[in-house]
């Protein structure tokens, strides 16, 4: 839910600051909303108004991380492998804070919804509109095989490094 | 860790057929270890004798469950489709079980270890032994993408039904 009031808004965004930097701090288990509350010099109640939880805030914290893609850059579209490697590299940054949110969105079915609609969809649209040259029904086949290799891959605390990148772009080659 | 003598070996049968009622009754997050200590008659203790917590207990009790791929039925190599049909069905099956286990790992190293050696490996094996045909690199390559394909259905909690099956075997065509 987004706040309305230019007021609103600089509270939110100095509660996100507060919960990305705690969390890259102590580790997402580490943290309470009342930590967060805390460090933004905001009221515990302010950031229950907003988020239901823990998770779904440190999701609006992180969402924004895994999609600096490159078609930010410049007007001509991104190639499916510059998207991959800044995909990739925004993963593993953000690594511990992915696994758990995945970890948590197994007991708790709004976290899972949120989860969906704020990283997993977005994520698979822009590795999507790398294939335009593709048929549709290969399109929807890459982007299952490789969402189905990077979340495997985080799951299994594996590395998402220049090895991953090209072990899977060679299997997008064969599709 | 096995127990030895044949008295032992009674115990732990009926610890595990106690943790897998259970879990399947209430759910892997509504039981306890003293839940299952006291359905199997046994010490709380004794649990804690051979498995270190909940976790690696619900697994020695449901890793068996994903694997009765079909080599079992017959001398004759089984095919990649049938394999992946019954490992599908096995997965769907216990699929809140192998949810839960998988979002543990990611806060237990040793939980995590056990659910690569015992579910994640074997599993590859398995459909490793169907792809003897293949040279040895597209062979991890075709491992690596079904077992990403999977994983991530589970964890997104979408069906791994027979038309998940048609799409998988779809991909390893091509590759």
């Amino acid at each position: 839910m987004r706040a309305g009031r230019p007021r609103d808004e600089g509270v939110r965004r100095a509660i996100l600051v507060a919960a990305q930097e705690l969390v890259l701090e102590r580790g997402y288990a580490a943290v309470t909303m009342g930590d967060v509350a805390k460090r933004a010099g905001a009221g515990k109640q302010t950031l229950y108004r907003w988020w239901p939880g823990k998770g779904a805030l440190v999701l609006d914290a992180f969402s924004e991380w895994v999609s600096q893609a490159p078609r930010l850059r410049g007007p001509r579209r991104p190639s499916l492998s510059s998207t991959l490697v800044e995909l990739c590299r925004g993963a593993s940054e953000a690594a511990p804070v992915l696994r758990a949110l995945m970890a948590e969105a197994q007991f708790d079915e709004d976290l899972h919804r949120r989860l969906l609609a704020q990283l997993v969809r977005p994520r698979g649209d822009e590795l999507r509109a790398c294939l335009v040259d593709r048929r549709p029904a290969d399109r929807e086949l890459v982007v299952n095989v490789l969402s189905g290799l990077v979340w495997q891959r985080l799951m299994l605390n594996e590395p998402l490094d220049a090895r991953f990148v090209r072990f899977a772009l060679r299997v997008v080659e064969r599709i």
